[in-house]
């Protein structure tokens, strides 16, 4: 059973395996090694025991006769929370669980792929949740996050960098963007910033006063 | 080579093979077999040719070196549509053909999985296109369309419904959904009416007055 035990530094994100597609193995396993703590949705444990990977937390509604108790031999130790609530989802519940344990960070993957509902629930509630915890969603082909109102990091030329507005994001300004913005208005439904990309190696600077802006770093 | 020339009814919808994941080759044929003309977009192409489905137009920006020519015998007859304008996406190029070639309504495929920054663009940007075309995404755990004003069909129960808001949706009332709405604002980020199901076997009506709505038919 691989462990992602070695470094357990609560400086570093916890990571949440939710309910969508399955992500290529070896970023699961990346994303592992330095997590200090891995939730497990209910609806996706059998499919996380198949890949003999260790668990802290198994948390969920536990609906359609899910017995929890079952894993408990094979995952020791693990934290079972039983989160009946309808008015959320499992990953908002999970979420709600770190902030209270005093997390900062959370790395969330399997949130893609399958049920499209799922897809566009999982990324866009992220809005949420921006002042109480970071969170970064990965799958095989993307690294999306919210932005801060400034948000400047250094990039190589070419970069595939997206930007999709949760709902009307005005003001927009970018620094070193192929396709830059100056002071412009995405709304999703009608103009996002889908495949830009980075103009030179460097710094991109990307500003915006008004609305939730999510950056997706993808790749083909 | 599977055919989907037996019906060629210009009533029936159209079909886009886009960018994204592909689907159950089973909904694929279903879905092949009642349009009477399916598009192909230029990144998709390799991956239809090894399904052995006859497709009538390749449409793209046939960037990376793409060669259209090489399909031209396999494919004969095929129709080669060079789109390449970089401000919009080849998903809503293709919208545009299907519009000025007077198409009422199009099914999209393989529009979801892959690249988070397409899914979220194609699946939302049905909002900027509502009153052109009528737009059914398929996915093999989902069909999701723009709603009208007012919105009326058999469901029967228990059927997963999902009510995502592109934006912000206000004054949804909603009848025999197991979680009513009675004049709520739904709003991506935020609040969204993600699994939801059908109360009892009928009519399900869903109504709001501004906003762009979108009803997601979800199975797992």
């Amino acid at each position: 059973m691989s462990s992602h035990h070695i470094v357990r530094d609560d400086q570093e994100p916890a990571l949440i395996i939710a309910n969508g597609a399955a992500c290529n193995p070896e970023l699961l396993g990346q994303l592992l090694e330095w997590s200090p703590l891995v939730i497990v949705l209910d609806s996706a444990i059998d499919r996380v025991m198949e890949l003999d990977i260790k668990v802290d937390v198994l948390l969920g509604d536990f609906d359609r006769e899910f017995d929890p108790e079952k894993y408990k031999t094979s995952q020791y130790p693990l934290e079972i929370v039983h989160a009946p609530a309808q008015d959320q989802t499992d990953l908002e519940k999970a979420f709600d669980f770190l902030i209270e344990k005093g997390h900062k960070a959370v790395n969330v993957v399997w949130a893609t792929g399958r049920r499209m509902d799922h897809t566009l629930h999982n990324l866009t509630i992220a809005a949420l949740y921006q002042d109480l915890l970071k969170i970064v969603f990965f799958d095989d082909h993307s690294k999306a996050f919210l932005l801060p109102k400034k948000f400047q990091k250094w990039y190589s030329k070419d970069t595939i960098l997206s930007l999709i507005p949760i709902g009307t994001v005005e003001n927009i300004v970018t620094q070193n963007l192929f396709y830059p913005l100056q002071n412009e208005k995405l709304q999703l439904g009608y103009r996002t910033g889908s495949s830009n990309h980075v103009a030179e190696d460097g710094i991109v600077t990307i500003e915006f006063d008004k609305g939730d802006l999510m950056l997706m770093e993808c790749f083909d």
